[in-house]
């Protein structure tokens, strides 16, 4: 099976192992929106390159790590747009889960969903028990306090807020435990493989501010010019473009230099390389290549 | 150590592993909020009350269940204070954490509180570690989807709702999981513990009613009369207050009845005779006596 496949199907299972029709029908309907269809699934799809590179020797492990980091990224999508943040109307080309549901289920399927992370990671480690506390305190990091998205979305509360502290939070955090997971699921040491995600992170949450600062709606699939309207910190507000675009491809070399050696080496180079090229906007890409 | 400063110190603890000075301060201070002081900690008692009639013989697995259960219990009363739900300004006498820190931080304070409550399972369970899939799952069946508190809130949102599947997922499941993860977390049998929690957690939700139906606001530490005014299944409108009382106590009786056969049997008997009493509103007792 593909990597996309894997994802998407292991996305299911927990639907199809959670859902019941004893449930109310309209939050597990608002649950599986902010799920299906996906968007790019660019850090599930890092985690399994990882435990891939790892060896995978439990692929329900891999997927339901992969799966978990998924659902908390919808999850954090789902708050993120509620009215009381960025009253986001559309997310992905449809209504968000506000938009279509009301505020209220929007509110629990986040909850739900976060929920729904941690189960999956019980249920896809009964053949290798010993590695669920490992998993379930990488997610948890990657999501609450002090530094994870969570922490990261409220630092835009804060009088003040550091804009690499900021950044690693609400974007970094989650990407380190892509590939700390992924290295997990698979028994391999973790540690070694923070770097990556944390790189690949700051790379992203650059694309973004570029997406959000340059973008014409048609080639965006989230409202743009936010950051300026709303007054949040952004690489583009601070370092202008061109430095935003040096920062980009000064992070995605340092998350490629920073794979450890393993069999799979060679290939997760490949996809870094790919992903680096995929994230810089369309209207810049002449500028960066 | 007693059992409310064990409860207690568990949740100091679970503060002190998770915050660091790279935070972001409102958040931290409003998952506080939510937390400290706390109300009568019920479920958490319960969970541990049943850890001891169980042997407890790992502490820290127990201590970690009850704060887990009772940090998942804060998050949900910060979330349905919100303006999109119950939009109560107060919580315990004092402002709700929408109220105090504004709905952005209410919505991540209760995340973040879910976040934790997993967090400090695979903290509490480093020397069983067998025993933290079977707790992860039975919290997580008590918050999530199809039935438990988060899909109870959920009814709430739903054209028709009956009373018995909407207060066993408000209310029943996260004390089922108060007894259930007690049990589990001392390395008994757990699915004989259900029908405690599961009894218990519908005459609190009975005498929550009554409650909302006959108290002054001076008797309650929450706003009263909402059921009547947001329209709101309770058991007071559906069998009146006589007919609540009755059900109430007929709950009590059936939950002591369901005790396993074990060493603490009959303190934890006595106390669920406590509780049953305690839950009683004042200015009623006279006519439950």
């Amino acid at each position: 099976m593909d990597i996309m496949s894997r994802i998407e199907s292991s996305l299911s299972l927990a639907f199809t192992r959670a859902q019941a029709p004893s449930g109310p029908p309209l939050l597990a309907a608002a649950m599986r929106h902010a799920v299906f269809p996906g968007g790019a699934r660019v850090r599930p799809r890092l985690c399994l390159a990882v435990a891939a590179a790892c060896g995978d020797d439990d692929p329900n492990a891999a997927d339901a790590a992969a799966a978990a980091i998924e659902l908390l990224h919808c999850a954090s999508l789902v708050h993120d747009d509620l009215p009381c943040f960025d009253d986001a109307a559309t997310r992905r080309g449809r209504p968000s889960v506000h938009a279509a549901y009301g505020s209220p289920i929007a509110v629990l399927a986040g909850d739900a969903l976060i929920v729904l992370a941690f189960q999956i990671l019980a249920w896809g480690t009964i053949a290798t028990p010993k590695r669920l506390g490992s998993l379930v305190l990488t997610v948890a990091q990657a999501v609450g306090i002090p530094n994870g998205i969570v922490a990261g979305q409220a630092w835009e509360s804060e009088p003040k807020a550091d804009l690499a502290t900021y950044q690693r939070a609400k974007t970094g955090a989650l990407f380190a435990a892509a590939t700390i997971a992924g290295a997990a699921a698979a028994g391999a040491d973790p540690q070694p493989w923070r770097h990556l995600g944390e790189s690949l992170g700051e790379a992203y949450q650059v694309a973004d501010d570029l997406l959000d600062a340059v973008s014409n709606p048609s080639e965006s699939d989230k409202p743009v010019g936010r950051d300026a309207a709303l007054d949040r910190p952004s690489a583009v507000r601070a370092y202008g473009i061109t430095g935003a675009l040096s920062l980009l491809e000064s992070l995605a070399q340092s998350a490629a230099d920073s794979i450890p050696n393993c069999p799979g080496a060679a290939p997760l180079r490949t996809l870094i390389a790919q992903e680096a090229r995929r994230l810089v906007p369309a209207s810049l890409s002449h500028a960066a290549a």
